[in-house]
């Protein structure tokens, strides 16, 4: 069975479908592709724009979604094999995920990081648990380690702006915040543009590396594609040339800083600020991304946003297109034996 | 792009054609007339009734609804221009907006008035730049300053049971309560009874006036439609030969009563208890209207919201009624570039 | 107007009914058998697996369902005739339920028991206030004394392993947790049961009886359908020759331990975890069955949930079927006057 909670799931040439297609479905939408779909939303933290887009998905293509809110610690899920269940978390996720996976035809779920332990975080459990346990196709909203959905809206975004991307200079640079965030979005802009042959160039500052497994796969990907994978402390050097400048904060590399200094760590580097200076340090027709919400003149100056370079409401939309490939592909793959029970 | 979150979006010519159509379609209902046709439901506050009657109304019509539920502090919005966002607002209306209507065919939103200030209230913020940014229609479900769907179905069923309504006497009591409320339910009485040509008359203690723009707006819907509007704190007065007794509670003028004492104001009016007697006062076939929920024994008495003179379950009912004629009409209009995006 | 709130709703025939159409729908599933139907979930209490399976059996029928969680306090119902409602409960259920009526097709409900006092839950007044003011059909998604669709899942379980039903041995075991829990699902268990004809012997500490009432009206079904019921506190007479082992905790009467000391009896008895031990105590083929979620290693071994005599998931997949057959009775009985309204 066929899930998509990772940019592995794709590779080099599936990213390259699933951009393909988006584009061709936003030029001639596919009408009722999903009838009679049922699609089981499980959000273990909130959502507005990845709830709306999903749901929006399934709802145009004539399918259904059932919304699932577990977060706010109404119902934790114990996932320790032999646990003796006697503290807050009511149920198992050796019973939770599979009984879900009865009633629809797949899973979509958004987990977070702990920001604890980047290795754990890499490991991705509760997302991994659901692929093992669900009986049905899982796609990821978000999980500890990747939110390859935004990846690939990035990049449909960048394809509609910029054309082919083989060999095209894109920028991830850090930003700053008031609190250090996940790094599952940058992982996911730098899996999928290294798939999709771009020559990706990573700024941040010191100590705030991303997964060293999530740079070797990218590498991977950039032999395969024709890309490329830099990393680099100078920002103005990984902007030169660059055609596309995508801002995100994420925390510092647990191995580097103990959480409890993260913040600290996060507040030193308000110089990131990316402004219309920044900007103008890449190619003059460079295009400005951010996967939002993005905290006005803390992350990225006001002219950055409302600016003539900003693409950011189109790569939000973007999430509805490509995940209505993904979806249609998930969904429509063999039916397994769950129709046997539900049908 | 029309919207519909005032009063003046209709006029007294909408008014009646939107009273003509309810009418038309509780006797032949129009089927699956908003088919394919997706409506995000924002609400910033909590509700049952109106989410229920628009979900319904969406749903019966052969559309979808997106239920977007942001209030509670979760998701909180920062709407000054240029602000440094380094508070407890994570994101933007610039952005938070648009976005949501990328996803979309309408925008329907419940935001409630701050209660600290009737001038901040009536020039309602957050529902004016819904109808600036979101690039589709936008309906209210009640803002700071009108419930204008909550008008139309209390109109509706006064149209049903007091027949033509040019010149009928109508009478807006004020209801004692144990907290003050928002004025957006007496406002859109106030207008759509006076654009509905009725002879309006409000009685409230002093010191509760209804907003100056807002009671100005109602005469000339007033003077237009062949109605009138008269103020006044003698209740039985207001009351003598009235075909209609709306009861509601609304906080004390700002601009009268610090909103610290306001608490203190409402309490001491508990003797505007709406009971047999006060309803005796009116038409001896008065009907009694409550937007609901109604605090029993508080506002208004067990005998009259349990006697025969009662139709507040048919007034909540024609919420129904009235949403599908004003969803019909701002999701039947000419699309937009919108659909070029997301079709 | 038929309503489906406790089992006396069914009696005998009913529930054979039931379940045979629910198997007959496994085979052959029935389509848009709700086509243009909708329901209103109302929970008062949280839930994850009753409003996913009720959601689905509703969408994959052709149908729409409208969830309301009014939960967590946020819109609390007063309920006493007569009462001056200056409290925390802003809506009495005189309008709140037929108002809700006049929206949707028919109303499912959650509310759960005070676990205070087992007369009054026994009695229970909400899903009854319902039942009287909706004006549409209810149906229960748990109350305060039975849950009827968890005891039809568990019997249509026990129908599809076991086969015919009349005299087989079935056994309802107490089992140990961290606080004590409501009755409602052992009372719902021990009530289809008996009306299937089933040798219920039910096995508790001393203090735990099940409400007199509800073992009455099982006996009575028992005597019609062919069945018995018996009550000890011998677990191991009880098991003996049982071809099902039911595991459920349930809270001591509130008539023999103070609801203060409910914890301390519950703590006291945790000798009756169920292990491999208790199930080899029943006969050699005999199926465990638990309603979820259940606390591993507290209420059940890992041994038992994950051994081959489980079949937990099947039960819980079972709510969606018996469901779909419950909601077709209740929504394709003969309309009544609602439609004049909401049609």
């Amino acid at each position: 069975m066929r899930h998509f909670t990772r940019l592995s799931d794709l590779g080099v040439s599936g990213v390259e479908a699933v951009l393909g297609a988006a584009l061709a479905w936003k030029k001639q939408p596919p009408g009722a592709h999903l009838r009679d779909q049922l699609l089981g939303m499980v959000f273990f933290n909130p959502s507005l724009r990845t709830r709306a887009s999903f749901e929006a998905a399934m709802l145009r293509g004539g399918g259904h979604a059932i919304v699932l809110e577990v977060g706010g610690g109404v119902w934790k899920l114990e996932d320790r094999a032999g646990a003796i269940m006697d503290n807050d978390k009511p149920e198992h996720i050796r019973e939770a995920i599979p009984v879900l996976g009865r009633y629809v035809d797949a899973l979509a779920v958004r987990t977070f990081a702990s920001l604890a332990d980047d290795d754990a975080d890499a490991a991705d459990p509760v997302i991994n648990a659901f692929r093992e346990l669900a009986g049905v196709p899982v796609v990821s909203m978000e999980s500890a380690r990747e939110h390859p959905c935004q990846g690939l809206a990035d990049l449909l975004t960048i394809r509609e702006r910029c054309g082919a991307t083989r060999g095209l200079p894109v920028t991830l640079v850090w930003a700053p915040h008031i609190k250090p965030l996940p790094k599952a979005v940058p992982h996911s802009f730098l899996l999928t543009a290294a798939a999709a042959g771009c020559g990706v160039r990573v700024a941040h500052p010191p100590g705030f590396d991303l997964h060293g497994e999530v740079l070797e796969e990218a590498r991977r990907y950039a032999a395969e594609s024709g890309g490329s994978v830099t990393v680099t402390h100078d920002r103005n050097a990984a902007l030169a040339g660059s055609r596309v400048v995508y801002a995100k904060n994420w925390g510092p590399a647990t191995k580097s800083v103990p959480p409890a200094e993260a913040a600290a760590q996060v507040a030193a580097h308000k110089d990131w600020l990316v402004t219309g200076k920044t900007l103008a340090a890449a190619a003059q027709e460079a295009i400005f991304l951010h996967c939002l919400p993005v905290r006005r003149n803390v992350e990225v100056a006001d002219a950055v946003l409302d600016g003539a370079h900003s693409r950011v409401l189109d790569q939000a939309e973007n999430r509805f297109h490509v995940q209505r490939v993904l979806l249609h592909d998930l969904l429509n793959q063999k039916k397994e034996a769950r129709h046997v029970h539900v049908a």
